[in-house]
């Protein structure tokens, strides 16, 4: 047994999973504050809000997913533990999701991940298993440890659970400006398997249906946004580079993809340089902390690439796990 | 007319002028979240909660008090203007409501003061007349101003309408651990003037009364924490430096003491090096921006300095405008 019965990957979620998936993160998970600057708003002309998401349990959203999905493991699951592969914030949210409910977690991370991410994610009990990113195959190294401990495999994205749990976020972001008055007109997030943005599009279809929806994805790594175009998955063009590296997925998720040609109107693009100076508007204008790979939807908006003016706009800041030599180099430029 | 007519600064404030201050702020102010991080919670040994102030309205708590203070105004007043004299955060707290409420702001702020501070003032509409500090009385060149202008003085700590709104934070405080079945056992605020902890003591002393409090000061400017001990208001010494520019006052209110001197259990007091040390804690576990002085009620928890061995402390980071430069040496330390 390497998944769980109680979740079948083959299904996609709808909106009533992710009305559950929030009762379940209800007292668990931060209820995230929607930032909003005036400077900002200012200088843009629109209004723009920002669900701060490195406020969240592990510093970025993926916490929402992974508790989720570990907390609907039966005792016996619970005791083989679980094991997951991720660059480091899916690793920090399963981590932190399991040392919760008390059940041992194996992570499969790249050596190169950011130091701050090892550490967080060994700092949550886990254990740490690390692999050459350019020579071995984590999904095989994922599976063969599933299989000698019994434990659980839980997906980045591909998952309803996962995706229902990320779709936390939207509904909350929808519940936030409604209490505030505010209608929203565009919305974006941050893309690498597409399930943050998945999960988001069934709350706001449900809720808000009239917002135009965005995933964005840093230059170079805009498989989504050219997925979108050609209405079938698309690989990113391999050597590529982006400082990015929660944003680094190859090709959308199978199910992620289903759920977002459904809903969204389209991808947006940023490079690293906008990514750096999102994180230094972020650190000035929102005193949030903010990582490359969690700054591109606010980069969007703050570069002006949402088409059609729109005068509201909400993103996620995804996460902010980042090293300080990075932060303070995105301080300096 | 230098002063409003409906706050005579010599009333001290109540539980109930905290209370009206929180009906006054709701819709305008940020509910700001009270932030943990297991890991910090795990190598602490203790619970600690942290205010997240920076996440406020023009970046401190400072904008609560002057928008309690300037929504209470009368027509005539707010036609006349405010002005009043900040080495920063105050200036920006009473710049943005004044623009909030549609009246004109006079800031008498110093020529040194962080380049973030001077610019939001500007941002918020604001008229900046700088001084210098060594040489120049800012409280005579303010007096000059609203004379001249009919402008009413907003005071940034020894005032009824500021220390009740300022207490709101503390009220928070209260409210969001209730809300998660915690009990504080101590808290502490950063202290210049003495407002935020003496608003936040008439919000404990009624709803929380044995949770132990305390003001936090930088190493130098200690002032409040020898007046606590000596019973009666104690100058700083001449000469002392600290990074923490908004906690250079020279002396306690004298309304703020008489509140603080009755509830206080003591002053902590916290190095620039340990405020330092604070701000790149507050980076990698909480995602948050702190100033300097916004930083030494953290340090002091941080540093283990809260006598008694209190299991909860919660402390309130008071604002996040610092200059790039100032916190990339923060994280490089």
């Amino acid at each position: 047994m390497t998944s769980s019965t109680d979740a079948d990957p083959g299904d996609l979620p709808t909106f009533a999973h992710v009305l559950a998936a929030a009762d379940r993160l209800k007292g668990h998970a931060v209820l995230t504050p929607l930032l909003e600057s005036s400077a900002i708003n200012k200088r843009l002309g629109f209004r723009l809000l920002v669900k701060a998401e490195p406020l969240q349990r592990t510093g970025s959203f993926k916490f929402r997913g992974a508790f989720n999905r570990l907390v609907q493991l039966d005792e016996a699951a619970r005791k083989r533990g679980v094991v997951a592969f991720s660059s480091g914030n899916h690793a920090q949210g399963v981590a932190a999701a399991a040392e919760m409910l008390g059940m041992p977690a194996t992570i499969v991370m790249p050596a190169d991940a950011p130091a701050i991410k090892l550490a967080n994610t060994r700092g949550y009990g886990a254990t740490v298993v690390t692999y050459d990113r350019h020579t071995e195959d984590r999904e095989a190294i994922t599976a063969r440890i599933a299989e000698a401990q019994g434990a659980t495999i839980v997906r980045p994205y591909d998952e309803r659970e996962i995706m229902a749990g990320q779709g936390t976020a939207g509904l909350e972001i929808i519940e936030q400006a409604a209490a505030r008055g505010i209608t929203i007109d565009a919305m974006a997030a941050n893309s690498s398997g597409g399930g943050l943005i998945a999960g988001c599009a069934l709350a706001f279809a449900a809720r808000s249906p009239a917002t135009r929806l965005y995933c964005a994805e840093p230059a170079g790594f805009d498989d989504h946004a050219r997925s979108l175009v050609a209405g079938t998955r698309l690989r990113n063009v391999a050597g590529a580079y982006s400082i990015c590296d929660a944003l680094l997925g190859a090709i959308p998720g199978q199910l992620t993809f289903e759920i977002n040609r459904r809903h969204l109107a389209g991808g947006l693009v940023a490079s690293d340089t906008e990514a750096k100076r999102a994180m230094a508007v972020a650190f000035n204008d929102l005193k949030l902390v903010i990582e490359p790979g969690g700054a591109i939807a606010l980069a969007a908006a703050l570069e002006g690439r949402f088409p059609g003016n729109p005068r509201t706009i909400a993103v996620i800041a995804s996460g902010g796990n980042v090293d300080a030599a990075v932060f303070r180099e995105a301080l300096a430029a």
